[in-house]
């Protein structure tokens, strides 16, 4: 390879490395707002954040960065290995997907996201969807103006699900979604008329936080998290931020009357945070290491808070140290009913509570909305009437206000809209993935069971979180699993689950 | 004035509020690396300072900046109120020192301040002077060039002391610390030979951390530090940091054998965190609103440590909370005994540690040193011995290594020279500011006695806070008192203080 491509390349680098660097302080200083700020602190912060991010977007849409991209998109690449080629693919990617839009839209988009979100807040206290229509209205527009700069050619729904996914689309998600559905929703309406309904009373009591904080701490760090890499904090919604690979920082928020929710919390977010701390430590700050898509990094969080920790084994190995932790509430109470208690199914309003039975409905049926809005199909003044139909079609409840409906979560009032179909793709390649970690470990459960999750975290470092961006996530699928994605894994596992505990045929 | 002028002064302060955004998220970033970074994280922090360093850099030194300040510098400057005639002119001296120094040198002092860093730790650990002299000399190198770069008209050393301290000079220091050195020396040597030595024995005992840290939290908000606006943390060694003026964040340490320390650390820098919390809020990230040098800054925090803290009247007021809170050894102490154990004086060898009587000279001896650094009258391998022959002069001690001599100071390890001064600046003018506030508010000292600082802090918040950067310190003094900086302040209420505690005639 000539001398001047590799100097173009190392120029490239030297650009990509500060801007990623500027991105972790950004997730530092949105961790700090979450967690530390004090609340007299918020207007100057939310102006150190525009600062920061006029700069970010500045230096990623430089002229010159365009100029070394041109360069060495249209060279000849093999003097450069796959993580190099796959750094220049990446940056032209961000760098399209930056340039493309003009900077008045951004800014347009960007204040109405901070205004939207207040009037969200507010909306949602009041109960009043027709606060919140105007703002919601102006937003597709907005963003279906801003897709047709990122991507003419395509659909505009499509164009944001790849914010969050990229390669998935309509076509993919389409059918999967559909099987999921057809299948979830005679399933969870079994449940529902199970006489076989497990007792989850013995998660009912006080719970002093100390000891919860404390059995959290200990159970991360079981699952490999570095606390050298890492801290673990309190906010008001669970997260996993913080700055770079080497320091992760994952939350959870706690409740005297539970502690399943915050340990699953922590259980869910130590997943996220494994994934940070385990991306290639080589070419760190560059595109090659980051994680792949926000589906990839659910599946982590899901393989750990669903898949090892929902299951039997991990119920029976901590059960003792949670009964000497609340022994008031646990004493007694065996492996088999702990089990069944932490996984009880039943249809609610809110998504951030449902259990993984009814989640995708949930996500389907947002899925369903945005497509409408989108297409021109359902308008802004139906979604809260469309929103109430379907949970009662898909869950058989029917939200009695509008604030445990189409009120309830924050996304669209950021404009976010194609991110829901993540969480589902999550649950999906989790279960895909287990699956086939099983072939690969054998002994996986009794591993499990003996608390030992050193080569669970291992293969997943080994096969997904020190593979970076060099894989599309298709790609990544069937690297590790020798197949595409395949809804039928998550829906084996949980008809087989859910068929024992609630005892369906 | 000219609607283009008005103009070009909106631009300038578009391009200040970015900087000084981006300044508040570099306080940010230190504070969070000194006070809850997980370990693993300090190399790739150390780059997203630098990258953000960087930013800072190029945004001060910036063109366009360049040409504002042309332009609205030499033109007619009357349709301008003085906070804007001051946010140019302070903009301009900041201009000027960043950009007339070549960036190749800026860079070369930062590298060198990086590695100068960790070898004065390992020089200090080691107690090997030999091993940090080659560094030390290259500093000295290194700084006088920058010197001449940005101000060839004035002796090296004056520039580095106007980097912490504008408008201050040699010419200015030599009388006011000749005749602190002469006044000291023998009130010091009068203190050891007294026969009259306050008890402090009740001072070592066990405090419980979580008491001590109440403790502290509780007399930061009787003095008005709010908590809505800023934090309390702890840290290896205390400061006030954080952000802007709504987010100030003041740290101590604790230990367990002492609760004195870290609660005077509370009271010192709830002073600092005061200064900034009391900046005037019309023009937050202007220049003008700005604290104004390292001396003022520190009088402030020297104001409450010293002048109010350890007066008699706060003893008598906080001792029955003190007694409360440690009864175990407090109870039975009286007043006047907790306020002469509170005012120990004797000479001892570590700077940080030293009592307000001794601490002049632990500077003077500094200032002597660098002075001749500079001027080439001493070399840098003379500096262990002429330091501890000083040591001996003026306190009467000298240090058995040279970690408890030369080697002490983390100042010299990043090239700071000059700023010592300040720490002695910040003594006296906190002493004149005393005295002057005693004239417009007389029952102030019955005011401290009630636990009542309402009226104290509001006389700093419009004498000294809101002030900015309007006066020159110089002026700022003259405004408060009167007069010039007189050092006769300081010695007076030093003589009198501790000849009453000694029982000097």
């Amino acid at each position: 390879m000539d001398d001047s491509l590799r100097h173009e390349y190392n120029s490239l680098v030297t650009r990509l490395q500060e801007i990623s660097r500027l991105g972790a302080v950004m997730g530092l200083l949105h961790w700090d707002q979450e967690v530390i700020m004090p609340k007299g602190g918020a207007d100057s912060r939310a102006k150190q954040i525009s600062a920061l991010a006029g700069i970010v977007h500045e230096k990623s849409t430089h002229a010159e960065v365009g100029k070394l991209l041109d360069k060495l998109g249209n060279c000849d690449a093999s003097g450069f290995n796959e993580i190099e080629k796959t750094n220049i693919s990446e940056a032209q990617w961000a760098y399209n997907r930056s340039v493309r839009v003009p900077e008045e839209l951004v800014r347009e988009i960007a204040e109405l996201g901070s205004r939207g979100h207040m009037v969200w807040i507010e909306a949602r206290k009041e109960n009043r969807f027709a606060d919140f229509a105007p703002m919601l209205e102006k937003f597709v527009g907005l963003i279906k103006k801003r897709s047709g700069y990122i991507d003419p050619d395509k659909s505009p729904y499509d164009v944001n699900i790849e914010n969050f996914e990229r390669g998935a689309s309509m076509a993919q998600l389409d059918p999967l979604f559909d099987k999921l559905k057809s299948q979830l929703i005679p399933l969870i309406s079994a449940i529902r008329d199970s006489e076989s309904q497990p007792d989850s009373s013995f998660f009912e009591g006080e719970f002093p936080i100390e000891r919860q904080e404390e059995l959290g701490r200990r159970i991360s760090e079981d699952m490999g998290f570095s606390f050298d890499h890492g801290r673990m904090d309190v906010s008001v919604h669970p997260f996993c931020g913080g700055g770079d690979s080497t320091d992760v920082r994952i939350t959870t928020r706690y409740r005297l009357d539970s502690f399943v929710e915050s340990l699953y919390a922590v259980i869910h977010e130590t997943g996220h945070g494994l994934y940070e701390q385990g991306r290639m430590p080589d070419y760190r700050d560059l595109p090659a290491s980051e994680s792949l898509t926000m589906g990839v990094h659910e599946s982590q969080s899901l393989f750990w808070e669903r898949m090892v920790a929902q299951s039997k084994s991990f119920c029976s190995h901590y059960l003792n140290l949670f009964a000497s932790v609340f022994p008031e509430k646990l004493n007694g109470v065996s492996a088999q009913k702990f089990y069944e208690g932490i996984n009880v199914c039943r249809p609610s309003f809110i998504r951030v509570e449902a259990d993984e039975v009814t989640y995708p409905l949930h996500v389907i049926l947002r899925y369903e909305l945005e497509k409408g809005l989108f297409d021109g199909s359902v308008s802004v003044d139906q979604l809260p009437g469309l929103w109430n139909d379907k949970m009662e079609e898909y869950l058989g409840i029917r939200p009695p206000t509008d604030r445990e409906g189409v009120l309830q979560d924050v996304h669209w009032s950021s404009g976010a809209f194609g991110y829901f179909p993540s969480y589902t793709l999550g649950a999906m390649y989790a279960s895909q993935f287990f699956n086939a970690m099983l072939k690969d470990l054998p002994t996986a459960d009794s591993q499990i069971a003996d608390g030992q999750f050193n080569n669970i975290k291992e293969w997943l470092n080994n096969n997904i979180h020190a593979k970076g961006t060099l894989y599309s996530s298709d790609e990544l699928v069937r690297h590790v699993t020798g197949e595409p994605l395949n809804q039928d894994y998550f829906i084996s596992y949980l008809k087989e689950k859910y068929g024992k505990i609630y005892k369906l045929n």
